[in-house]
């Protein structure tokens, strides 16, 4: 396993195919640099004491002891340890810890290649290619980022349907040695300070959309395939520092003609496949919620709590029952999750066909309650973000700059004044609001609540999972009989 | 283990002391049939082929099959099995189930007299005694209940402060051969068909209120007590039969200076335990609530798709999204107790000191997570009944009479247009909304709101115990590092 | 106008064509005499110095006085009155006054009628035949009650698309003498209390729904027309007697091929009027919510306050925040009905053609005001009954029956225990929770909310209301140009 | 009255007391430039053919043609007007008008300082020297700014009873010349843009805070006064122009033991009328709120119907509902502060003795229906937020910079992608993301946030304000009366 610093020695060499601000950019380049601090840690904890039983795994395609994040998972336990390690991990760096998008693909690509090959009666090696990447993935330890959400154009027409057909992603065209494929996929977390990149399909598809049922890896700084990036930092410090300093980007991802040659494409005309590879990735990228959404329920329980303290009515029944409504959400959600995990099975839905066995073996969260649990914390984002707001009072909206604190003219009465609880030192006092403010009424905080809120799927793409998926018959069938009504 | 008929057998031989309107009643008197019908269910389901694994245990005390609601739990398994049962059971019925109040209550003073005893150094014999009470119990099959709410006077002024001391129950003298206790439990589900009642306080106690720090168990029909019923039964049906005849009744228990003999008595004096007495029954019950109210949720689901798919707007997304809602409470409350019953273990959340070791072993769910649950599906409650009311229109309101549908002048017209979906049987739709109209627009539905809301604890009640005991501190350390502020 | 007395013995004189409970019964029947008394409030309030500034008119036709439900709002200041007279009488009788579907069907057909006329360049004489009963109708000091809901079958379904034609009330056949209609009205309020019946369409119709385009005014007796009751009664009371004796009743009309002479008939054939005949009754209608569901909330504020002071909880802030939450929804509702009447203009929203001048220049309320003040109301009342449980706790749910309570063996025992708040009287504590059990939790209250929610149109239908009556376009103007996008 | 231009050339002229990032600016600072813009707009209307009715009056000092944010109202139609004034202005800018403060101050300031003379039996001459004052501020057409919210400190502690007694604004001396004070005021917004600053309490004063009562005008770079800005802009544009480019600032205004004369000060040491005073800005703020936010509903309809049709999803019945339920908050808030208008008269709400006249006959909106407008729109401040996020998906999350979307070797790959609609430029659908953006995932829109949830008081204060000035009494009246209570 590599350390955090061999990981970023890795990105340096690799192609700039970073376009920011006008200009193109390095990986290491300063605006990188909060995001790269949030992925070094997976580095970290896989190294240390207290964070390695968790963030570590035992590879079944190698024995060998393998970084969590490249794993397959191979029982309930694993599916219980990769939602702790994501609370953990998200808890060290207070936000998304940006990793598990590699995993969820990973995971979900390896049950959708071995169905495919067994459709097509093994003349196709999807399968086997991709355990030959993944045992390079896994023993280079390297970051995987997926590539899922299309362009989408406009949003009631199916890809076929669009009036530019690379609205989603597709095969232009197949060779000897490969495919080429056209398409901009978006919002795609991590993608400039990741290793590879998996790409997978967005949506179902029919069998006129073939072309549209591909996955694939490629190395994320491949030829044909630029990064246009937007970065999510907070703005610097030069007085107060902040504990920890973490950041997050995300990239449109722009196919030109890409060429990816067989042995990194997974799946390829599998229309059925391709919308249960869809799916998949996003029931594991739900059940990653089930760990990082909690992990940000502590961490907005601390802060609403902190603010509480600060503002001198943390004993309030008003604010106490703010507390209990995020106690609430963060371990419901959690609850979702454990649950998901301690009933996975080698198990998929298949629509129009109920859960069926699915894949090589590995072991695939429920999806009833990896998705209810999504959906409340999907549901809560601006709830939550309200609640803080009404437990902060204005403060956070009209805090004064740094400069402005430390400006010698000024500073005695500021912080006179920023000293409002006396029991507090004042720096503690404008540390934790300018760590507040950053949670809640910067350009960063408001583009979280849309990740927070639309990520692994808005909460309508959970109300749909769930009413697709979920025995409403066998509930009609109880009430009938209840009512004395013959069921056949 | 006895059979239902048994178990009434039993209750016709009890003194008779139950009043209602006006006058008094034999136990197997018409009004209490139908809750006799759901009682006789966990008997029936004891004895089933699919009933059997769920609703049988093994005691701890004599290795014999017993009762499941009889028992007290061994292991997380036996609070698996606990949930899963009052389910399965509750879908049985269409409702509550009843009997998780003894089960409930047993569980709660068996800690807790024993760590009663522990504090008096031996000096009392309540847990000797309880295990003597408990064995004879379960060998008989015997039905218990729980009676802990008392009167309480002016809401806000706690039990010494009342104007009037008897507005929660206490002991008023104490000799050789026992106590005399004065008081009225009220809102008692099933006292009026149980064999015994068990007596718990209603909340924590202070030094001064050593008095009111009692439980002890009676049989239904003691000397000294009157029971008050309040029945909540559907209107009597001739044509239309339904598939399932349950019932509920609810009493106030009148204590007036009733005597319990020493045996009988499991704790009497010890104010801190009488207050974990009451926190503990609370937690189990919340626990009961997670099986129960999915329970609840399936039967909701079910009258909202039948109602949908009746009045032929079952596709709309308006109305799956309302399904979606139903079905989110219903496997979150279930994920919730799922998770609370995993994580359970001997102990308890005491007050200032937080989870300890207590009881002699046996198994108690965690607490954070039976509270988040039962939070939950209470809050849910009336907005459910709004989204019944949402899909099936005014119809419900004014349906007509029974015997209106019957007359044989009315009969051809009214079946005419009661018939809207010429897809089902006009005698479907009759049986159906006959139902659905029970569960949501008589007096009974009335009243089950009002227990779905506040029966274990109101849902505020639940907010105070999450807050107390969840560890918001450790979020704001968090914060506070995340922050940059020294935490010491 | 007529005395209450007036107004009873001319029910007696009609035919029996009621049906309740297996049999028929008079309109005096002890069934229907909760709801008299409160139309007899309509009565004496005309006639009490207090009401009758309020609750009378001048007649536009005759310049005499007459009771304000008969009367064609003649300017805002009629509008105002209305609504002000409507929450005034609501609180008199504690809840729905009854009589205003009677001056909504009015003022709907006086101004359909007036313009399908114009339609018809004068080959129709609806107007004038609709005057000449108005006059009569002012007269006599009448009770009108307005039948607008279908059976409607299939809800997806349009009437001409049902499997049985008469889901939708319809013209069979038409004579030189007038026309024969077939259909079933139902949850139509006060119709078996009420003199005279007026019929509108309930939806918009199509070119080839022409016959469902139907309005006449019947009298309730009338041949052909058979009333199936549903009476929405509380429990007699023997010891506790309230200070308002007030109940209601809803009809399923049956019209089994009537027959209505043309001098009755307001409207026939006139699809497109149809439909704005369907929208603008409701349209009065939800104006008429605008006074009622205020005078609701002057009750639930009442049930409320008085609950949290008897269970001494009424300074909590969590109990006042419920408060001022029903305060809200009350003054909220009243102002938007405020707005709607002061904004009132002889016109109406026309689909596809916006607002436009209609009818013959009497007053039409503002339709997006009238709306979303009814709109915000139906919403809240699922949640507001939420609130009265809350506050209550479980008592209203076992409370002890009236005859338990006087039962001598009982009484001294029970009257203890009820008197919880020291400070009031044990009978107006239990005179207040009987009262408060009859506004949550009996089948009266069920049905209530069932009114509440859907009556007048369900919060759906509002919605469609405002979203297709709303300027959307002009906010998307609005916005482009702020944007700095060229709007032509 | 002046021109924006002439407004802007006197702002030159001030001294320089404006801190930000570190150093000084001048008042035209470009950090100023958008809020100039906004402010300008007040001064353009007045003059324009399409605003000047609405955005200028009569003063009743002089019988001049003023502009309307320097009146006092003299009837409900300036009520009237001055709500229809802001919703105007608003629109206009797209956001807060932010002059509304200076109004509302100066018609608080013209009641209190009428009654506070009374008081003092003509020993002071507090409403003469607010006269003279406001002749001038009229004549000169200045712009006045309220400032009211002090640091507060601890949040449950009284004034008296900080640590720090200068956590309020106060009187530290007075001489025969004038007064010496200290304090900070925070969240000022447009002190930085304003020539006259008007300082009120904040909240109710006991006779121990007299010293807390003070009420008094300065310019807005008085000598002794210091202000630390924060301004709240876009980011700036170089390709895709906006239609209008607003912005504004907030300020920390430092009193550094700074000298008042008594001709500027309009109450001081009277402590009843300070925290009437306190109570009546927020009233008229709240009912500016009856204008603004109807204003931002326009903008958020506008915002929501764009992205709904730029997505192509405009007609689905889920993004309608979200439309209706804008337009519902928006026109419920305009009906409100319409019905408080209408409804006004020269009362107030006097604790303790309930609604009374006051001032010296200049008219004030009905709380109530002030209160109840502005508590809805507050409450609905995040949940438009989340509706926003819902209609957009992630899109405005992650956009490209306008730099990369410019960058020549991108431009065409992201035109082509960004064109999502067909039917829409693609330059405008770049418009108008980067649009939506700044108002719902940029710095500026989070603090817009925490404005409208607390500006003018936020919503648990408005619910105070309700509950205690409802006369919830006359409704427990009117409900024991019909529950058969002899109420005396």
């Amino acid at each position: 396993m590599r350390t955090k610093q061999e990981y970023i020695d890795g990105l340096k060499k690799m192609r700039r195919n970073l376009y920011f601000n006008g200009g193109k950019i390095d990986r290491d380049d300063e605006v990188q640099v909060s995001a790269l601090n949030v992925m070094g840690m997976t580095f970290d904890e896989a190294a240390s004491p207290e964070g390695k039983d968790l963030c570590t795994a035992t590879s079944h395609l190698t024995g060998e002891t393998i970084n969590r994040f490249c794993h397959v998972h191979q029982s309930p336990a694993d599916l219980h340890k990769k939602q702790d390690m994501t609370r953990y991990l998200c808890k060290k760096v207070g936000g998304c810890i940006q990793r598990c998008m590699g995993v969820d693909a990973i995971n979900a690509i390896n049950a959708v290649s071995f169905e495919a090959d067994k459709l097509n009666s093994g003349n196709t090696e999807y399968h086997q290619n991709f355990l030959k990447w993944l045992e390079n993935f896994q023993k280079n330890d390297l970051v995987g980022c997926c590539a899922q959400t299309d362009m989408k154009g406009e949003r009631l027409k199916r890809p076929a349907d669009q009036a530019d057909p690379d609205m989603y992603l597709h095969v232009k065209e197949k060779t000897k040695e490969g495919i080429v494929v056209k398409g901009c996929k978006l919002h795609i977390s991590e993608a400039s300070i990741a290793d590879e990149i998996l790409v997978v399909p967005t949506r179902a598809l029919g069998p006129n959309e073939k072309d549209y049922a591909v996955a694939f890896a490629v190395p994320a700084d491949h030829e044909g395939l630029y990064q246009v990036i937007h970065p999510h930092n907070s703005r610097p410090r030069e007085t107060y520092q902040r504990g920890f300093d973490g950041g997050y980007t995300d990239s449109y991802l722009l196919f030109e003609d890409t060429f990816i040659p067989w042995d990194r494409v997974f799946l390829c005309g599998e229309n059925d496949h391709g919308g249960i590879c869809a799916l998949l990735f996003a029931l594991f990228h739900r059940h990653s919620y089930s760990g990082c959404k909690p992990a940000l329920g502590d961490v907005l329980l601390g802060l609403a709590a902190t603010a509480a303290e600060y503002n001198g009515i943390e004993k309030t029944s008003h604010v106490r029952e703010m507390f209990s409504e995020i106690i609430k959400v963060t371990e419901l959600g959690y609850a979702a999750g454990y649950t998901a995990s301690d009933f996975g099975k080698p198990e998929v839905y298949i629509p129009g066909m109920g859960r069926a066995p699915y894949g090589p073996g590995s072991y695939i969260p429920d999806s009833i309650y990896a998705n209810v649990g999504r959906c409340l914390t999907g549901e809560a984002v601006f709830h939550e973000q309200e609640m803080l707001c009404n437990i902060a009072g204005g403060f956070p909206s009209t805090f004064p700059y740094e400069s402005d604190i430390t400006n010698p003219e000024l500073k005695p009465i500021l912080e006179k004044y920023l000293k409002r609880n006396p029991n507090i030192s004042v720096d503690d006092q404008i540390k934790f609001w300018l760590y507040f403010i950053e949670n809640t009424c910067t350009g960063a905080a408001g583009t979280m609540n849309y990740g927070n809120y639309h990520g692994g799927g808005s909460p309508i793409m959970e109300q749909i999972a769930i009413t697709s998926q979920y025995d409403i018959k066998e509930r009609k069938r109880l009430v009938k009989e209840l009512a004395g009504i013959k069921v056949k």
